[in-house]
């Protein structure tokens, strides 16, 4: 690594521009944490000793990920976040990252900005990029990340029982919100939709929440597909029932403006939310509001887990939410 | 992880079956080394203490690093086998890896015969697959492996010094050659034909052989891209030089049948080889010879490290031989 394709059916990125050189000019720093970075066949990392190797993938596709109006810069930070999420949902600190790369043709102003906002966010969670792979293809990024903590205090799917508390960080549904702008399907003016683009271009990935619910929350899961999706592979994993109340989910000033029914939709089902949902004993509210000061992150309770199975939605007045997001078994995929 | 796509843009890859189905039924095993395999959001992996963790990544495009002719489990086999020369390159042994993929639809024979030629390669290994990525998309696989070996091991690029031996393990070039029969560029009888093709589709990563040369070899890289473009990279790390015997170079009986001229061009910038060139003292030549029949792999001696700088290509008489595959600057990138 960097393996560069097999000279006989590939052409080069760029005429003047090989894998090589694209790799040393964009994306090689001074190695920090890593024995040895990007340049040799791989990258060597010396891992803390006593801790555990969180692992997550995640690989984004124009058109399926993300819109091909997205700046490179939003693009490349959303690809490191959509992953750094799945370390925040498992309380992981952030370590280091592989980057495998497809372009179309290899454009020095989108890898000047790709880079430029890929480093923002990866030196602001202390992330390192230990190796990578370019190649031309239609545009795709692949992001591995790894992190690291202690043995046996992973936050994981499994841990919710009946009367823990359910809650989810941030607001949700923005991004949703935003796509259907992008779509033609509802109108905003520009304040608003520069809000909700925002959210659905820059996700911030909630690595210091998910630290600092160690010991705290009994379970949690990242929001990538929608609420009730995603709580939903919580329920099944825990062996859980919960119910939510639709009115207390937390959202913004611009979806709370829109229609019930249209914020019902983005805020259950919306996707793309990268917030966090989890769990925990009622008795430690006080510890799970701490874990939200410090780590500078709004936490909402939205609900509680039962025994059983399934999710049900209510209203602030206690009313079942008839809704086609009421059942999980829409969501199993 | 899975991580599923927003479901506002995505389709799903089957009507009736989900991403998480997907890879519950074709990709999901019980967890051996790793704390938690595929199903949470990240997999967790517990590191054998005092040991270097080695991390490489490669994505694999269609029509790009593959022909679409390629059966389903060749191609898995093939994504896992690059990535698993990378770890051989470095002399690390295959712990694990993570997988995305990317599919136009998902078709059920095609994934019950890329996962049986994933597991295949994945069990003779030992290398566990824990975490992963399905998406629809252009046909792309993207794998992140992740090897172990002890502090300060790892056999590096770097390591070459003047008066080492030059050696590369397996054969050269077949790969090449088939990617010239399939162009139509050279007439192969059926068995040659299969023997080569084979030899592109099925490379056998040197991971035993990588293994036992540490301590033996001074440096290795694997021959992805040609081995005047490997060599030269190798070289330009070590700051050294090195003289090749193009007449010594390893070759099968179906390459040495064909014109001098096209075994040249496959032997030395032939790529997709995945046979390793390394270095060492010429006073290990027995160590060699021990690692390489251990391994079960032959290794040939190819040239020996000079002061200075570049490559030089000789026949077997010593004499300067005139190609356009002389200078590595050729293959920079």
């Amino acid at each position: 690594m960097p393996r560069c394709e097999p000279a006989p059916i590939i052409g080069r990125l760029m005429p003047d521009l090989g894998e090589f050189e694209l790799i040393e000019r964009f994306f090689t720093r001074p190695a920090r944490r890593a024995t040895l970075g990007v340049g040799d066949d791989c990258a060597l990392v010396q891992p803390t000793p006593g801790t555990t190797l969180a692992v997550s993938t995640d690989m984004l596709i124009e058109g399926r990920h993300f819109l091909s109006t997205v700046p490179p810069e939003r693009l490349a930070h959303k690809a490191l976040a959509v992953n750094l999420s799945d370390l925040a949902a498992c309380g992981a600190r952030p370590v280091a990252f592989t980057l495998a790369l497809a372009l179309p043709r290899a454009d020095e102003a989108f890898l000047a900005a790709f880079a430029r906002g890929l480093f923002a966010l990866a030196d602001r969670e202390a992330c390192e990029l230990i190796g990578g792979d370019t190649t031309r293809g239609p545009l795709a990024v692949c992001i591995t990340v790894f992190g690291e903590l202690p043995a046996g205090a992973a936050l994981l799917r499994s841990g919710a029982r009946p009367g823990d508390d359910l809650y989810a960080s941030g607001t949700l549904g923005d991004a949703r919100l935003a796509l259907e702008a992008f779509r033609g399907q509802v109108a905003l003016d520009a304040d608003a939709f520069g809000q909700v683009r925002r959210a659905m271009e820059l996700p911030e990935p909630r690595t210091g929440l998910g630290i600092r619910l160690r010991g705290v929350a009994t379970s949690a899961i990242d929001i990538s597909d929608g609420l009730t999706g995603d709580l939903g592979h919580l329920l099944r994993r825990s062996g859980v029932a919960a119910v939510v109340d639709v009115d207390a989910l937390p959202r913004s000033a611009v979806l709370a403006a829109q229609t019930v029914a249209l914020q019902r939709e983005c805020l259950l089902a919306g996707g793309d939310d990268y917030e966090l949902v989890f769990t925990a004993l009622p008795s430690r509210r006080d510890a799970v509001a701490a874990a939200a000061a410090n780590a500078g992150v709004a936490v909402t309770r939205i609900g509680r887990i039962e025994a059983g199975e399934g999710l049900r939605l209510i209203d602030r007045g206690g009313a079942a939410v008839a809704s086609e997001f009421g059942s999980f078994d829409h969501f199993r995929a």
